[in-house]
């Protein structure tokens, strides 16, 4: 891993009534260092256009504010109840395309995967990876909000798995819309 | 009805591989007109990010060309095999964001909500939904590709249905964000 760049990456835990976002600066092999860990919030009460809205202009505002190189997202798990399954993939979608629009590269891990990068095993629990996320991140305190923490493992799950992913992503870059696509 | 002025409205199918888009003028009371019917296709071997960048350019572009007053949105519906409910729900978030994005009113209808406003029956099969958007929009042949008309339907029901809802939505507008969301 010798000679690799620091690699600053958003991982985005997201949800429609709490979307979870962490911003960490890293490489294979390298301490880590936490830039920033939030959770965006959208009134349940509103409708699904203002929240989806609401959610895009927060993504924006850290891509603008922190400039990763490069944006992991939790991928949507399908044994979750189906309600839970709609809100976490239309804010993913949100997060997903906010990043392409600007040109950058974007992972998605499923839960399992994350936890086995930050903890060795993808059946630790909640305590577990908020233990490691916490410790990796050299902070004296566990993440607050909690949320944020899911949204900062995606990070370092990145910098640490997602070379071969991103280099896989970046040569089907362009391939989205099949020529001819739309009549 | 009297004094209401012509609404246009895209309807969007949503999907992942193929996502339905359709552009109508009409007005409750009056004979309705097409403006525009058509899919994005997007490659199922290309990665999420590029799929849902290239639907996002195309609704971009579908709202620029038509410049429509609301968008009408299919309803992910809970029932659906969960697979198919995450590329609805993340196409169709694509959607709401990019017309929110510009102001304009997003509405969602589910599919017995569609198929009671154009045919009168919640339980209409396909070819009875085809046979009535062609007849309604006073097409000479069914739309083509199949998966306009959907959209185009999308669209009649908003026309028929969506003041009210139009005007709660409108309320509810500007609610999205909980002040101090962000920590």
């Amino acid at each position: 891993m010798r000679g690799q760049r620091v690699l600053r990456v958003l991982g985005v835990d997201p949800g429609l009534t709490r979307c979870g976002l962490g911003v960490v600066d890293g490489k294979p092999g390298s301490a880590l260092t936490l830039v920033s860990g939030g959770v965006v919030r959208t009134d349940a009460g509103a409708g699904i256009a203002s929240r989806l809205l609401a959610l895009d202009r927060e993504v924006e505002r850290w891509l603008s504010e922190y400039r990763p190189d490069a944006v992991a997202v939790e991928r949507v798990f399908s044994q979750h109840n189906v309600r839970t399954v709609m809100g976490t993939a239309q804010a993913g979608a949100v997060a997903i395309v906010a990043a392409a629009r600007r040109g950058l590269p974007v992972a998605t891990y499923t839960p399992s995967e994350v936890k086995a990068a930050v903890t060795g095993s993808g059946r630790a629990d909640k305590a577990q990876m908020t233990v490691m996320v916490t410790r990796l991140l050299r902070m004296a305190d566990p993440p607050r909000p909690a949320d944020a923490a899911d949204a900062l493992a995606l990070a370092i799950c990145h910098i640490w798995r997602g070379g071969a992913r991103l280099r896989i992503a970046t040569a089907l870059a362009g391939r989205g819309l099949t020529p001819g696509g739309v009549t």
